[in-house]
């Protein structure tokens, strides 16, 4: 089903405002679940408005926090996000960043007490608009193992980096930090596929191709796979995100992530308060000026874009470049959901009382 | 052969004096190599001493270089090495970021004109000496191509994180944004082995086990090796590097970035001057008690550490650990090294009457 970005928007935030959300905070959190959407990211849009009731309902997201600067220096913050949606947390805190950049050349906020917050790139692009360059990262519930482990210990946990170009673009470098994402473990399951070697282990820590270990206890596997691959690689980036996100905020670490499915109930002996971001923004113009800097990231863009290749008929894709040309097409074409995502969603109107998807 | 570090430490200061360096400069540059050797990581060390040399004899290297700021504001700067060793200006930058941080909570300085600047975890680990987070990158020598590439267009681009701990060593993530590091090829062309798909590729950009592919105009895969193990993410990451440490500094990028061996000649068509590094530091207590972090930090170690594991002989390993032992190791029982670099050594040695190694 295609559905129009504005209907699709209407939608998302006459929900949000059914569980208690101000008109303002139900806008933002549609903004950044409209932009996974628009963005081709059809694993963060609204698929996850459902988890997200669903976590109102299990009295695991305050609808009014109370987000607010617990510590802070000219260019540094702790912000606490009162166990308010990650939806909102985050892009408060990207603002804080942003003014502390504007003011003194960069801004970092590490925030604890939050809950999922959408797509990275959101809130990085927050700074590009300005003329910044964005980085968010943050963690998340515990599904990969680091190389030699047979636990779970960290979350895909996220690093987004991006930046303005001129004439083109930002470039946006938007990763999990694992070798592959569970959406992709969840398209095999339903077509009854295997997956490639190093994705994915079983309970014991074997490596698997069977998609179905991550469900029965298995793990998914850092970026790099194995150790011969450079897996202790991805193990360093997500334990670096977890490091920020968390270990510096006061949020939960490693396998104290609460889970972001709500049938779930979080570890009974948590380390610290939520899950934990980390967020920043330095201005462009404080190392060069801007123009300068737009005209060779220009450059960077069509060299690395007219790159040979080994089969011509694909060209080296610049990172971000795919997530705008569906927001193009998504803009003016409209929003592809399954049916199973207008099911769900089309049960939250029935009890909402909203107008459902046709 | 087995060396003490005093020993070494002297030999390469000498080297480095010889070469007309101040006694300054010279304890600095042997300082960061000698690091390296402790550490374990021997590619970054005394190995590369006569590299350094090489490119001093070419001239692109200025022994009295005037390093300064040339565009900043509270927390951000642009520094210009004058093509100075990068052993020495990155120090420097990273000195510029740490005061800053004194004073503002964080610091950021972006180098161009400059050189190779050894192992990026000398500079973070300077930050984390004064309770701060460090960060460290640089770009380098095309070597690497993005995913559907035949070209090399990236360096092995190092990113590293490093975080103060309290009972334990500092978590330093210190790695090449590459599959796998070039030493790793060099031995398997040394024993005549083939190397494990997904390092390397030949000169078409298909995938080969030919260890002398490089040479022979091939190219190493980034981390994640293809695009089904999610090598996109790994060209993402040395992208970041590149346009961090050189677009926003205003050094070469991409395929124009300088060879770091003397006896290829630079492109003649650079975009900017020399190669970039990029650093940074954030003062721990500018989010939280410094005593507070450490003490989760310690936890986070420790919970890590004693994760089950596949194979009970092999521990899950803390980002940082085994350069530390290293570091215990050979500060006591002294730095070995192989024959070829020993030779290499006394060749400088006899050439600028330094009493050679034995």
């Amino acid at each position: 089903m295609l559905i129009s970005e504005s209907a699709l928007r209407t939608f998302t935030e006459s929900v949000f405002t059914a569980i208690g959300c101000s008109p303002e905070h139900s806008r933002l959190a549609a903004d950044v679940l409209l932009k996974s959407d628009l963005r081709g990211i059809d694993s963060h849009g609204v698929a996850r408005l459902n988890g997200y009731v669903r976590l109102w309902e299990n009295k695991r997201i305050n609808i009014n926090p109370d987000i607010r600067i617990v510590h802070q220096t000219a260019t540094t913050a702790t912000v606490d996000g009162d166990a308010g949606l990650g939806l909102i947390v985050a892009p408060m805190a990207m603002r804080v960043a942003i003014e502390k950049a504007t003011q003194y050349g960069s801004g970092w906020v590490a925030v604890r007490n939050s809950n999922h917050f959408g797509i990275a790139g959101y809130h990085a692009l927050m700074a590009v608009e300005k003329d910044m360059i964005g980085f968010a990262m943050t963690n998340a519930s515990p599904l990969v193992s680091p190389i030699y482990s047979s636990e779970r210990l960290l979350g895909t946990n996220p690093m987004c980096y991006a930046f303005p170009a001129g004439k083109y673009p930002p470039v946006v470098v938007d990763m999990a930090t694992s070798a592959a994402a569970n959406g992709k473990l969840e398209i095999a399951q339903r077509l009854g596929k295997q997956v490639p070697e190093g994705w994915i282990q079983d309970k014991q820590g074997n490596s698997t191709t069977d998609p179905h270990a991550l469900k029965s206890g298995g793990a998914l596997l850092p970026l790099g796979s194995d150790a011969e691959h450079g897996g202790h690689k991805g193990f360093g980036l997500g334990a670096t995100v977890d490091i920020l996100s968390a270990v510096l905020s006061g949020a939960n670490y490693g396998p104290w992530v609460p889970p972001f499915v709500a049938f779930l109930d979080p570890p009974t002996d948590p380390v610290g308060l939520g899950i934990g971001h980390f967020v920043g923004a330095m201005r462009v113009d404080g190392f060069r000026p801007v123009d300068e800097f737009k005209s060779h990231l220009d450059n960077w863009i069509e060299r690395f874009r007219s790159s040979a290749t080994v089969d011509p008929s694909q060209k080296v894709i610049i990172p971000g470049e795919p997530e705008m040309d569906a927001d193009a097409d998504r803009r003016a074409g409209g929003i592809p959901l399954v049916d199973a995502v207008v099911k769900d969603l089309n049960v939250l109107a029935e009890r909402f009382g909203i107008n459902p998807l046709d």
